[in-house]
């Protein structure tokens, strides 16, 4: 229905996360009424991305800059014994954020839906068990999700990661702030009691 | 608009937890449609409700049958030196069905929403500290929803009863079953940081 | 878990509409902590309505009062051309809000999921077909909901009433006040188009 | 907290229509996954997005091509006696898609949400006015959204387009597919008998 470019494009932010047709043509309608620079700005950020953003060598979050390691791995004032896993690049952020984690991290790259070869080719076990080798690594905290998928994966690396002879810890388990103990799961408030201090 | 009758009784509806005048227009025309046995089933229930049904004179629980006690007070297999404290009778219920905390119970009847006299007199602060002053209660959870009225009113208890002498716990907060750390709010990541195991 | 008494209130108020056990043990909870006089008034008024409340002999609608017929088909004032079919007594209402309306109506009783005998007998078709040969009446506004269950039920009347040879109408389709053509559907949409004024 | 190249790109996302800095991370993250050829399609359709399409002399809608008319404009089956003015690219589109109006069509670009000069000119009232003294237009379909800023648009657009002498209508209101009279506000309601059939 539209020209075949703004069909193109239309298509191809119809793959970005949470983004279907009805989003993407908004997207391509505001591309269309952007001024030129503006175009010329997003166009050079997109390209110099994949250029300039590396990927870091030993927790695999994506930072700019010289040599193989992010700014975190390189700090010497984060904590090397304590090494937290989680799922995904935004979730290291949301962790960040709150500013009380002082150790390194591990990004999976994703979570296990099943425990068949294939799926679990799609996360980074391999790389996470050399990883894990490090003598300094005292404590292997799991904070992936708390989802039918997150808790499967958390499984399947506690059991991966038993054999390391580290220390391996999960996120607590609780009500959240907010939340009325009358619509709390039964494992929640379970959690709940048994963390109470 | 409705006949008198059906205006008095959508009146009276509307005053239900959550309901409004539209679903209380709806109960009425459901109990017009509905049977006369019916009618005189609900109608006997809610009357014998009042006569029949006592308040628990230890724990504040509705109950039916002999004694000044409800069935959970007086059941020698509880164990007596737990005592958590609860914002209302669902919030006991939901407890008793995870079926995993074994201790007894004291329905506070409310919350404060601020620290006057007057909102301060709606809750059973005065039974609680006299329940309280009972050598054989150790432990005191203080288990009133994590929403803000719910954590201002643990704070009030936890400074009243600290004089008890009692050791006083809180649920455990952390991250819920299905939750995804992108979405948790920084207290709440926070505390399952802290309460990792 | 709860006394029998309460339990058995429970399973009334999980039968009203809208109503889960949840809020169905909130409203049991609710009823306990009023006043005397007001489960009194509450158990007055529930059963003097079904013994007070008639239904209207022409249309359905429940009354108070003398004679066989509802203030509305009464009233001098209303135009006896028209009759309004509405699938509930809340509808009538809702029409009647808008204080445009001056015709009579006819509540039907619920609308048809299929064209099955049983289903059919569910709602007013025979008192439908005998009120319809008034020959006051000119004009049929079918006016049940735009859902499935509604159409199904407009085209079954429409056909069943084709003998009466009265004039018969729908309520027009089209945009609602506050929407948007984008999320508008295609029927809508169309319909938008043709009545467009 | 990311690189800086991360954090600019996530800047300009952000001002896309819909997303919000979450939502924007995701994009970049997106992106440094993406292989590098896909990337490439990407920067090269926004590039040429600019470069290629234009705007439409005559309703506005964006079309790739030769001269200086759309597709729509130019093709000799549509009914140039009609036109109807829409708020942005999206809704002409979900016209067309209904397959149902055959007329030309006018993109005003926004709304007014006041009649204050500065409003005035974000939309294209002066090149509707000079459009609309074409003779062969004989109807003018005013399609703005029944939302508080279409309606206010749609009643400066009707003053303003008086002296033209050209019919003037707008699209039916009316009860959407799907909708239940009880939940529908007074207006629409109102609405839908008027334009009963």
């Amino acid at each position: 229905m539209h020209s075949p470019l703004i069909e193109k494009l239309i298509k191809i932010f119809s793959k970005f996360p949470t983004v279907g047709p009805r989003t993407a043509s908004r997207f391509v309608f505001y591309l269309l009424r952007l001024p030129k620079e503006e175009i010329e700005s997003l166009v050079s950020a997109i390209s110099s991305l994949k250029n300039n953003v590396k990927v870091c060598n030993s927790c695999f979050n994506p930072f700019e800059g010289e040599g193989e390691l992010c700014e975190i791995c390189q700090n010497p004032g984060r904590d090397k014994s304590l090494v937290c896993i989680v799922e995904k690049e935004t979730d290291l952020n949301s962790i960040e954020k709150i500013n009380k984690y002082k150790g390194l991290y591990f990004i999976l790259g994703g979570t296990l839906s099943s425990l068949k070869k294939d799926d679990i080719k799609k996360i980074k076990t391999e790389e996470l068990l050399k990883r894990m080798k490090d003598p300094q690594v005292k404590e292997i905290i799991i904070a992936t999700n708390s989802t039918t998928e997150g808790e499967a994966t958390s499984l399947y690396l506690e059991r991966a990661l038993k054999s390391s002879g580290k220390k391996i810890t999960r996120l607590g388990r609780g009500l959240p702030k907010g939340s009325e103990l009358e619509y709390a799961d039964d494992e929640t408030l379970s959690s709940a009691f048994e963390s109470r201090k």
